[in-house]
């Protein structure tokens, strides 16, 4: 019986020079068969929120494996390097900054959290300035090689006591939903942070078709509440529930993000069109 | 004796964040041993024909496998899902509106169409906007399991049904060729829909060196028949034989594309220079 | 037993477009156990010091491989194309340009250097314009195959006769270093081609929390040596020993590189603030 390969799915804001791939050469030359799966690296540099958004949103397709995301602004600081088991059984490791939080609730919850202390499981010399490549890579690594390892990694931390992100709860009432842009994708389609129930719940069962107004950054855009793209002709703005099963706006065929100056925390407003 | 790893080859108009990844995690939960191979994820959105040409000028260098290409404006709305088998073997899978049959055809020609019908080879729910994850991934999945399970994806469609892109011939006569762009490279390469053969038969089989004029965009260049771009010194205009075996225009260690205004359909004119 | 998977480092100025991808298929067709890890395909255009120095920092972390980078100018004209055996036992594939010198000396030295002559080894038909594909990617992955052929791709080169790059060594003194700027990473960051030696050098080993100016493309900034960015407010230059053992500038949570004007090549000076 051949073992499986493990699966390490990896996000970082480092760009697309060549800090991610060390970091993939130092999980291979502890974890031979790793198949790292990148997720993305161009996560706006600190984008600790857009990170966890992607991270949120990408990992309920992975198979269970570890996952590794490094946003990490205050490296080689005193916040803590962790890693998380999920309900699902998945490690995420990374930094405690809120980054992998939504991703373990989406995979289940918080099932045991840990610092990442032991140094026989990290490069021999940690730097400073990329703890990607010396402490976060190389467990990673090592718990790709025996998940059970998980227990050596380093002391229990209370799930209280992780780091998490602030965030606004959307409002969703007769007519009307009030809600914040959680994600803007490389569409440029505005993905909100607010559950599809919110669509139903201010526009009934049957909203699609129906004619609302979108107040976003400054802007009053006219759409229709639509099942997806290709439903709208080009250039029109719609609101549809995105494949992450959230409220998003978009415009057929085009940028919303580019023609209006939205972004990662714009307010959004939906209303009946009056 | 080891069975050898499945290739799928794999193109997007998606960017650079989640969306592919999202999708080569599907494939990864259903194919495990796939060796997913990135062909492209920065085609411009919507770009059909571009993408359409790198998937025709990369996958001939493939192994035989199962390559998914995904740029779908009309995602959930009534355009199919098709995959096609192609002269070689090879199985294409993606929407039909023209991305494929180009691939097809430098890869022996389409052997069979099908439409993609079968729900057990999709995930258990399917979006109305993101059929990359939840029908093309998981069905190129299956197949890199077993090719034979193409017989399985749904009904035959005669390729005279399939969408095709609608292409504008190169002219060649006597010191004159006539052609559209096809692609710009990453270097700011003109590549021509237009073969070899026409540079033959403009200006004879002994046309390295001799000067010619090309009239692109409103711009009149003066360039050099060449072989390569380091024949000429930086800054001149060359007219050259690419990779894929057509006619290009580039200028030497420049970006040509980023000098004028000339994109995807633009018409060139090549001529002799007097 | 199951042979290990050969790690192929792979880096080139190609873009995120096709050309990287049909030379991933050309390994892979040859060699369809390569573990394909791909180091920067977004090198500036013809930007030989900048990919060797991604080479350099980015090869000592890979496992012990075959590596290939394409940064290419000369492209089918007379600069050779060769391999490097490192004094480590790696085999660095590329064009004569300098590219792969520096990473060569980082993997401790050139243990032995060929021409690539041997047209086995190649693809049947050579183009003139895309090496990498033809011939460098799949002596690569024959060498992948069997790193023992090294042997057979063509005469022996001595190591005095390989293309170097210039380069401005750095000079530190009591109080100042002047140096070049090697690399601008992603977060625009200045690593200087200055060993952290220089820093010592210049201020002593306990430079930490030292206030210095640094002057850049015109520009006087205010410092502190710092040991990591969230040492320092956000906004404030940093002087820095980075990841790969270099002096390097940078401006907490922020881009220096956006800020000032200053690239590969740029000259720095540090020194005391008075």
């Amino acid at each position: 019986m051949t073992p499986t390969r493990p699966v390490v799915g990896f996000l970082t804001d480092f760009g697309l020079d060549g800090a991610a791939a060390i970091c993939r050469a130092v999980i291979l030359s502890i974890c031979r068969d790793a198949q790292i799966v990148d997720i993305c690296h161009t996560v706006g540099k600190y984008g600790i929120a857009e990170g966890a958004y992607l991270l949120r949103t990408a990992l309920p397709w992975f198979p269970v494996g570890v996952h590794l995301a490094v946003v990490d602004p205050g490296v080689g600081t005193a916040r803590r390097p962790i890693g998380i088991r999920t309900a699902r059984g998945d490690l995420l490791i990374g930094p405690d900054n809120g980054l992998l939080v939504p991703a373990a609730e989406a995979l289940g919850g918080v099932d045991e959290a840990r610092e990442l202390a032991n140094r026989d499981l990290m490069l021999p010399t940690t730097s400073a300035t990329f703890h990607g490549r010396d402490i976060f890579a190389p467990i990673a690594a090592h718990l790709a090689l025996g998940m059970a390892r998980f227990d050596t990694v380093g002391p229990v931390i209370g799930a209280d006591n992780l780091a998490r992100l602030t965030r606004v709860e959307p409002r969703a009432s007769a007519g009307r939903i009030e809600a914040e842009v959680a994600y803007v994708d490389s569409f440029g389609n505005l993905r909100l942070a607010a559950p599809a129930a919110t669509l139903g719940a201010a526009f009934g069962a049957t909203a699609d078709g129906r004619q609302v107004r979108v107040r976003v950054a400054g802007t009053t855009l006219e759409a229709v509440v639509a099942r997806t793209f290709g439903n709208v002709p080009a250039g029109t703005a719609l609101v549809y529930v995105d494949s992450s099963g959230d409220v998003a706006v978009a415009v057929g065929q085009g940028n919303l993000a580019q023609r209006i100056d939205a972004g990662v925390g714009s307010a959004v407003v939906i209303e009946t069109a009056v």
